[in-house]
């Protein structure tokens, strides 16, 4: 018998928005759909009494985020033994259009957003690892790590991976158009949504390439 | 006789990367023009003792950047009253590329990030305000703010408006192929850039626009 997860996240105090909850979804469908598009978030963590937001590549593995980097970056170093780990606050967003109001007070962007609270944990095992770091592969190009030679032992030993447990998280999304105020339709402003879209290629091959190596179909799928 | 700014920022211990130190940047015209292509960044702060990460739309103005939001949401009231202001982190990516290379180990991806540390204090001076607000629309689009009804007073009651100061900030950029090791350049894997591009449009008006309201140009150009 299988035992099923349940289909949304707990709401706690600090992935209940002050504002706009209606945007707020702990459903663990969505928050998977989001960090799946996505392969880049902004890891926040706390240096010194101060914070740090640094750009970064992560994957998702089931109810885990992982995200990778030298053993002597800052927040790898901060995690440090697996005990006590590192408290860290993972966003990834991806806007969708650019909503444009009236009013200047009504200006918008069409979004989805993940945020994660969590403590961030060195992974030490190294099969999950290596499977950690194939998954970050793939996060950026599903395919791409069966299609590339696999860290050797001096790679692994100089990438540290920290996992993240997907426990105290919550979507955020806004969607359709502009919401004027009544008093202000007849304004003669031409609103409505701009929408955004992300494109690839076309590809640039490597100066060194082989040239009787084509571009496999699940990059130019792109 | 002019007072030229300094071209460059002053690294300080925390705007010095621990790694890959030769993509860092503070070169005030390049961290400008990473900022002044963006309008949405990855806001910081600490709450609790916790990081938090927020995504938020945010204007530059010579070398102050603003965020804003509603009166009632946290970082605003965090950030309370002029003193002591709140310790941010506020960061900003561009993903210009994805670099596939031989081996997993250097795989990366083409990006250019702004980080600026600083202290978030609220705008109080009601001109700076509405000059904030104007920038905010316009980061987004440009030509907006004057195409759109002004915050009236009830809303700029509404609306609280942070300023950080561009001081302690750095830019990191990084271009080209892939770095493969020597060793892997007889592996059969494809290897190159895939580049990425943002697009917009077309526009879709409001379902309640007038007819006779054409798109601008400041628009349909984006």
């Amino acid at each position: 018998m299988e035992i099923a997860m349940s289909d949304v996240y707990e709401a706690t105090e600090r992935t209940v928005p002050t504002r706009a909850r209606e945007r707020a979804s702990y459903d663990r469908e969505l928050v998977h759909s989001i960090l799946d598009e996505a392969y880049l978030c902004h890891l926040g963590f706390v240096r010194d009494g101060a914070p740090v937001v640094l750009p970064t590549l992560f994957a998702r593995v089931d109810d885990h985020v992982y995200v990778h980097g030298s053993t002597g970056s800052r927040p790898l170093r901060m995690a440090g033994a697996p005990d006590p780990g590192l408290p860290v606050c993972l966003t990834v967003t991806h806007v969708d259009g650019l909503v444009l109001a009236r009013s200047a007070f009504h200006h918008s962007i069409n979004y989805r957003s993940v945020v994660i609270h969590a403590t961030a944990h060195p992974v030490t095992d190294p099969a999950e690892k290596r499977a950690a770091l194939d998954a970050l592969v793939d996060q950026v190009v599903p395919g791409r790590a069966e299609d590339s030679r696999p860290a050797n032992p001096k790679e692994l030993a100089a990438t540290a991976v920290l996992r993240l447990d997907l426990t105290e998280v919550s979507a955020k999304v806004r969607t359709g158009g502009p919401n004027d105020e009544p008093e202000d339709t007849e304004l003669p402003h031409w609103t409505g949504v701009l929408p955004l879209h992300t494109s690839y290629g076309p590809a640039i091959p490597a100066a060194d390439l082989d040239a009787s190596i084509a571009l496999p179909e699940y990059i130019a799928s792109r």
